[in-house]
């Protein structure tokens, strides 16, 4: 697909088919996050891969803080979806890495970092997820982990890696839209601001 | 182009050529940006856009602690790029979003927040910018703003807007690879967990 098309079509799928994705799609949608920048290169991240319905709902089960609250979940046919990617931040890479010679940041402070670039580097990741699916006429949600220690347990995730969030894929249903949407596309003219604020 | 060229051919650049963009494709570039997604549809960033010499130098007078600094930075060709978008985070519109009724954390408490999704998503137009870039058959870096408050101060943005980064644009020029890139792309078995860790 073009490009272009992409950033067009792209929005955020709640409801998904449960028909497991071919295995080159799935191992192409990983691939392009694995391409995403990462600030020294560190490439800093995790992805926990789970597919089909036995590793999925283990996923379900962890984060969400009980079976009321899945039950109640307005978008159930999100459960439906037949592959999710956890994608976790390690900040100790990049202290390490801004460490070593070239970078010279000796002392590992955090202070360095107004923004915490392991997290945006997972987003990154993500968002190239994302935009795969569409590419491949699939559908995806972005969505942030709940319960990242009940998350971590579950599937054996180290404590020092966060999930930044998590990418479901798969083939899209109709799906009731967010309420979110109603607030509208902000005006260019409110966010930029051209020569200076 | 097709998206998956564009994934392939997406590297940082940090040399460029001076001549200025085509109105239509800094349009361009900025409105992608503009379509990133955003947690509860927040879109609580804003942008700085620098176009030619002069705004352009006054971000990188802005951003060098010091002539000398600027004099010794490795890639002068940066310094030429046309096109600056510095990405702002807005932290307090999602506070606020996220108090409203469809979401109810009336307390506007941060410990909710364990990514800084106002920081995610600025990073989601960045790079959204930069893929956009990349499928004009131009070149981009997208890279940390240093000295928040000297920038600030220069382009007149409110303290409660932090730059998550800015986006350079320009037609390539050859540059000298990043040290960085000796590290290698880590293997996919590295950094790829099935199933569970």
């Amino acid at each position: 697909m073009e490009f272009q098309d992409v950033v067009r079509r792209r929005r955020m799928v709640r409801n998904f088919d449960s028909r497991p994705l071919p295995r080159d799609l799935v191992d192409r949608i990983v691939a392009n996050g694995l391409r995403a920048p990462s600030a020294g290169f560190t490439q800093g991240w995790a992805f926990v891969v789970l597919e089909g319905a036995e590793e999925t709902s283990r996923f379900w089960s962890a984060t969400f803080a009980s079976a009321e609250a899945r039950a109640g979940f307005r978008w159930q046919g999100l459960f439906e979806a037949p592959l999710l990617i956890v994608a976790l931040s390690h900040k100790d890479a990049y202290l390490d890495r801004y460490a070593e010679a070239d970078k010279g940041w000796a002392d590992r402070s955090e202070t360095r970092w107004p923004v915490a670039y392991w997290d945006i580097d997972a987003g990154f990741a993500s968002l190239l997820m994302v935009l795969t699916a569409v590419d491949a006429g699939l559908g995806a949600l972005f969505f942030a982990v709940a319960e990242h220690d009940r998350f971590r347990a579950a599937f054996g995730v180290p404590g020092s890696y966060k999930p930044v969030g998590a990418v479901a894929v798969g083939y899209a249903r109709p799906d009731e839209p967010s309420r979110s949407l109603q607030r509208g596309w902000k005006p260019s003219d409110a966010v930029v601001h051209r020569g200076r604020w």
